[in-house]
């Protein structure tokens, strides 16, 4: 079969006018996923069985007449810390090999499928989600489909790879400190990390309960968009996720960047970058029109205490883990969990007292603008195993230097839309589009301009 | 001037009727705590200038045949870590002196002010609430109005001592872990503690933001019912304050114990108590025809949670003022300040995982009971400084000994009134009526009816 439609919603469009079926489209995804998932370590699982039986129902839906959803057969994967119905949820990790298989899918695997999305498989992510890289000591790095000898990003860097390289045109991922945003970023595509307590995370192997939020990486913004607005919407197994009216956000991206107020975000967002990540930013904000600049007070303190509060949380869950089998952990993850299980609980109190302080402060920011442009990493993808970096000077740690920008934001729970910005004979990078808390549709829509002026996922040029 | 109506109530509706007027009762008993305050250590400031001027506002309202409020003219007397504009808010410390005054008042004085109460001053209270005894290591300790040689409890000790005196017929106290309820058990008088978020917090000085609750203590049910309803509703300066509308549960109060299912709680309520505590169970409940009983799992682990974040939080509350001014804390509060700051953040977070389990397990108990009735202290009052008391055979500290009962039922918030229990010849004892969370008025009916039958609060014989 030819190629498939470039985004999940043509491509749904198209097997909802019966222009193909579900069971090809699917075919022809396991059969790419197959080819090119040797060279870029992004699938753990492929759950080719299960894929050709939710496509075979699209099919026999649409056969019906009755209606086969809004994603009808559209592919998708999930970072391997989303429960699988029947499959082991390793969360990047050896450990979890032996936890028995999940019940019931994740909350949000269960409202894809109901708009008709095929699961196609697992994804590799750094274990436990506590990383930047994309790198996992025990299955081998995900490899960026621009250049795998460089980074994914990470933690969902299987997630960055299998977009990136058009395997999936959709995977779902999370982000505690920028683990949807900086995969996103370094692969060259879309990725909306909603605002904290909007999406559900029930059936998620946690890291850091204030701070996890999931959410959808794609080619496109009409797929972040139709694929968030299926999944929204409270869910009584999360008590985090709130009880708010879903709103449907892709019918409002036409509206573009109209009438929004949109600012640079300055200071700490336009220090320790390379120059491509500032570029990146000002091609974004030219294209826009945006010459005015806003200042997110303390940014540096509030990445410094999500630090504190990620140690301290994802110590809290793993410690009777550590004492078991401390060396089955990536050494790497090991230190930080151990460190964190030393932290006083004044430091984690003070950091989340600081939390309440900044949000007041940044919320003061969105009285005078709706949407705030900042890098979303410092770099383009380094090279596998690269460790450190030199920057304005200064030698660098890779790893904890590509959140720089995304752990301000995270932190108090914004929604952000990661747009991919391609420079000829560069690897991508990433901005971010950041909207105040619940307002993902003014985000969305200063994407989807964005992308009509010509930010769009570059495609990847496969063997 | 003669006796004053016994309750704030009856008192409200003499005034309102005109057959006393609100600055005849505010100056008679402005006089009675003049007479009595030295005797109690209860008041550590009296507000006679304002409290006169809001009689006289109260005596105006009524000569122009406006509403007056429906606490009209009674007096009242809020622990001295309430804000009152214009005073400094000691908080029971030496520190605190140093502060400016407060610019408004608590929004619950607000609230009381507006339903017509006079305010009369400030009270004694255990060094920044970190207290069950009523001790306070700069002023003196509050003294039992049944025998002054012996403790108020605390942490809210004036508050006990000056409604036990009846030098005002309302107090409003806090309750971390038993600060209203075990001054209310030692003093022979009613106490609410309601359900946590339930009144606004704003203008107070915190010690545990997790586990603060504020209420009032009073002579009768219907004092409770009255106030309670007269400060109940959101507020927009406490967050943690919800957005719950008010029920008026002073109308409910006739209706008693019917229809209520009500159980002694077991196990760990029935252990490490005298046998006076014990006798004040067994005849509520035998007033009430109860002879159920239900258990809590786990109430022993749920005092050390309670402990642990009690100790964390206020001292990450305190930590600059400890390093400043170590020497200006009572030394036992210092002491447990600062272990409080050595304690893991994974201690803290394992306690508040623990809490949300533990909150679980008692709201199915919930299910099958409206009410538990279990006692309010181990003991009645002991002599003022006694460090150790002999239990079963073990050498117990009095101090933490006091909150063994009521550490358990506010660690997740339930609401509590208790009642008052007179052996002729002993000091009183309080039992506790535990109600489900946002179910005050379950908790306030079956003290009502306990109230009719006898379980009042006792005179105390003042010089």
């Amino acid at each position: 079969m030819s190629a498939l439609p470039k985004t999940g919603v043509e491509l749904a469009a198209a097997i909802r006018a019966g222009e193909l079926s579900a069971t090809e489209a699917t075919q022809a995804t396991l059969t790419r996923i197959e080819q090119h998932n040797p060279g870029l370590g992004a699938f753990t699982d492929i759950t080719a069985e299960r894929a050709l039986r939710e496509a075979a129902e699209v099919d026999r839906r649409r056969a019906r007449g009755s209606e086969p959803g809004p994603l009808a057969g559209v592919p998708y994967a999930v970072k391997n810390l989303y429960d699988i119905e029947g499959m082991t949820t390793l969360a990047g990790s050896k450990i979890n090999r032996d936890d028995p298989p999940a019940r019931e899918d994740a909350t949000l695997i269960s409202r894809l499928k109901q708009a008709g999305a095929i699961l196609c498989g697992g994804l590799n992510m750094g274990e436990y989600a506590y990383d930047f890289t994309g790198e996992n000591a025990h299955v081998g790095p995900s490899r960026n489909p621009h250049n795998p000898a460089h980074m994914t990003g990470g933690s969902s860097g299987g997630s960055g790879a299998a977009v990136g390289a058009n395997l999936v045109p959709l995977a779902l991922g999370s982000d505690t400190n920028g683990s949807i945003r900086v995969p996103a970023s370094l692969c060259g595509i879309f990725g909306l990390k909603p605002t904290f307590g909007r999406l559900s995370r029930a059936g998620s192997f946690a890291f850091c309960p204030s701070l996890d939020h999931l959410g959808p990486l794609a080619r496109s913004v009409a797929d972040l968009a139709a694929s968030y607005d299926a999944m929204q919407g409270p869910d009584i197994r999360d008590p985090v996720c709130q009880k708010r009216l879903p709103e449907t956000t892709a019918e409002q991206l036409g509206q573009g960047a109209d009438g929004l107020r949109i600012a640079v975000a300055g200071g700490y967002f336009r220090q320790q970058g390379t120059p491509q990540a500032f570029a990146a930013v000002e091609r974004v904000a030219r294209t826009l029109g945006v010459d005015t600049e806003a200042e997110l007070p303390e940014a540096g303190r509030a990445r410094a205490a999500a630090y504190l509060i990620t140690n301290a949380e994802s110590s809290n869950l793993h410690l009777d883990r550590l004492r078991a089998r401390a060396a089955d952990y990536d050494p790497d993850v090991r230190d930080r969990m151990l460190a964190g299980a030393l932290l006083p609980a004044d430091w984690y109190l003070q950091a989340q007292r600081f939390r309440r302080w900044y949000q007041h402060e940044v919320l003061r920011v969105f009285r005078r603008h709706d949407v705030l442009i900042a890098p979303a990493t410092p770099m383009t993808a380094p090279p596998i195993g690269q460790r450190t970096m030199t920057l304005e000077g200064q030698e660098m740690l890779v790893r904890p230097h590509l959140g720089l920008y995304t752990q301000p934001i995270s932190f108090i729970g914004l929604p952000v839309v990661v747009v991919p910005v391609q420079t000829p004979g560069e690897l991508p990078i990433g901005v971010q589009i950041i909207a105040a808390p619940w307002r993902e549709e003014h985000a969305l829509r200063v994407a989807a301009q964005l992308e009509a002026e010509g930010f769009t996922a570059p495609e990847a040029a496969l063997d």
